[in-house]
């Protein structure tokens, strides 16, 4: 079954404490791709300039992900540049030229409107709205925003957050949310607005997932090296979704588990720069990852 | 087999957003006993003033934790004053009066000198190193420590890592210690002078063990409401150790859950001041809460 994401597509320039890589693929629907093709087919809806250089994701075509959705437009793609401090925790921007994503208007194509798996990547509440509005019910909706949305456009996103069924957020944007410090409780509140499950991701800490079946505390995996973080958060979204589109039910299991499988896909991702990482490994070496993080947590 | 433990038995004033607490016993001594008598015996060596009331800790005894090697001298009993802000994670210290800890010298009564299992809480590594020389060889010893003594004794730390089993320590400590920012690359140096583990608090993000066989992380038991954080790390250690204690072989597995046993202990003794909750928990509650553990921890 394949996975629906509609988010962005970027060339980004990235400095860390490792090196620099300029102008390379990124974006959230690409870094999304890029994982959850390991899992399963990808359908992708975006936008990006006559510049855009498809020989540099060919292998996301390898891995049945559809671009049918993608747009390609006069001007420029959506570039952002970036620099890590050196504890990787946090960055400067250096520039953002929307470009072309300025003017992003989803068009969901017919093929795709009755995929059952849906990841609103981070663009504006009012977009992910209008795609959400354009496919029939999906069996699995999941919201990934951002603190310049819960600040500026709240309201929009409060009504998103009735219609998804699972958020997908890091902590402090979960405090920002509710202006709770709790971060159970600030989940708890969510789960009262409609979805059935609140992904909290800690970064180097680990996830919490939070259903009305309680609680499920996830570690990160432990990179001996962090290259680059850009990504982490959408890559974690396409494993997690990825490996849900695979499996027969969405039960309370197999939500945790994807949890350990988004986990293990963004402890990829982070190995290198852009998706080098994600293009050269396989589901194996994913399941290697996976048993290795069970015999982590074992006791 | 009863567990020694050589540290500081203080009378703690302790103010947070839920209250404030006058003169309650407190001391890494006592959180550790409180902890560790769930499990097992405890031989406490440490050293309060006359004016140490001796009722407040009555349910220590009824829990087979023996005082002989507690010196009451002429004095005040050693009193520490803090105030912890709104996060819990930081804390002011108002003031700290040492009274007849400042000439603490520890003497181990001999029938204490065979225990298997010593815990040689945050004193200075100078005391903890004769501490160490008047024992015999013990199954296993345990260190910890404290900013203050990274900087201000390193070399005498640095002897008695080396003649350690297990180190425990927060995740700020281990930078200080090795100058390296990769907690786990820290925790691996750590390790080639000796130790057979190193255990890494993280506070709310949970625990890692690190040894010769690999990592081991656990997280924290979500705590609904934190109304005290003094204590928890001695608590840990309290719950570790004890555990061990009662076990027949100190392998990995029981190492690991001993980490857990640790963050459960952790888990009561911040849910009140002082160790009013440990006071009132039985090794019951201890149990429901470790298979909680086990429960939110599985995929």
């Amino acid at each position: 079954m394949p996975v629906l994401v509609v988010g962005s597509i970027a060339l980004d320039t990235v400095e860390t404490s490792h090196g620099k890589a300029q102008d390379s693929p990124g974006g959230s629907a690409l870094y999304f791709s890029a994982a959850a093709s390991l899992f399963s087919p990808v359908d992708v809806v975006g936008v990006v300039g006559k510049d855009f250089d498809f020989s540099t994701i060919e292998f996301l075509r390898e891995r049945e992900v559809d671009f049918t959705g993608l747009k390609i437009t006069e001007g420029k793609t959506f570039r952002w540049g970036g620099r890590y401090k050196e504890n990787m925790n946090q960055r400067d921007t250096l520039f953002t030229h929307l470009n072309v994503f300025q003017n992003f208007r989803p068009a969901i194509p017919e093929k795709y409107r009755q995929d059952k798996l849906i990841f609103l990547a981070n663009i504006a509440p009012e977009l992910q709205l209008d795609v959400l509005a354009q496919v029939e019910k999906p069996a699995l909706s999941v919201l990934d925003t951002m603190n310049f949305w819960i600040s500026g456009a709240r309201d929009l996103l409060m009504q998103l957050i009735e219609k998804v069924d699972v958020l997908i957020l890091n902590d402090e944007e979960l405090r920002e949310l509710t202006n709770k410090f709790n971060m159970l409780e600030s989940a708890n509140l969510l789960l009262e607005q409609g979805p059935r499950a609140v992904v909290i991701k800690k970064g180097e800490h680990g996830s919490v997932l939070v259903s009305r079946k309680g609680y499920f505390l996830a570690p990160a995996y432990p990179v001996p090296e962090v290259v680059d973080p850009t990504g982490a958060g959408d890559s974690f979204a396409g494993g997690f979704l990825g490996y849900l589109a695979a499996c027969e039910d969405i039960d309370e299991l197999n939500i945790r588990r994807a949890v350990v499988y988004g986990t293990v896909a963004a402890s990829f991702t982070v190995e290198d720069f852009s998706f080098n990482r994600l293009k050269s490994i396989t589901r194996e070496d994913i399941e290697s990852r996976f048993n290795e993080v069970r015999e982590m947590t074992a006791f």
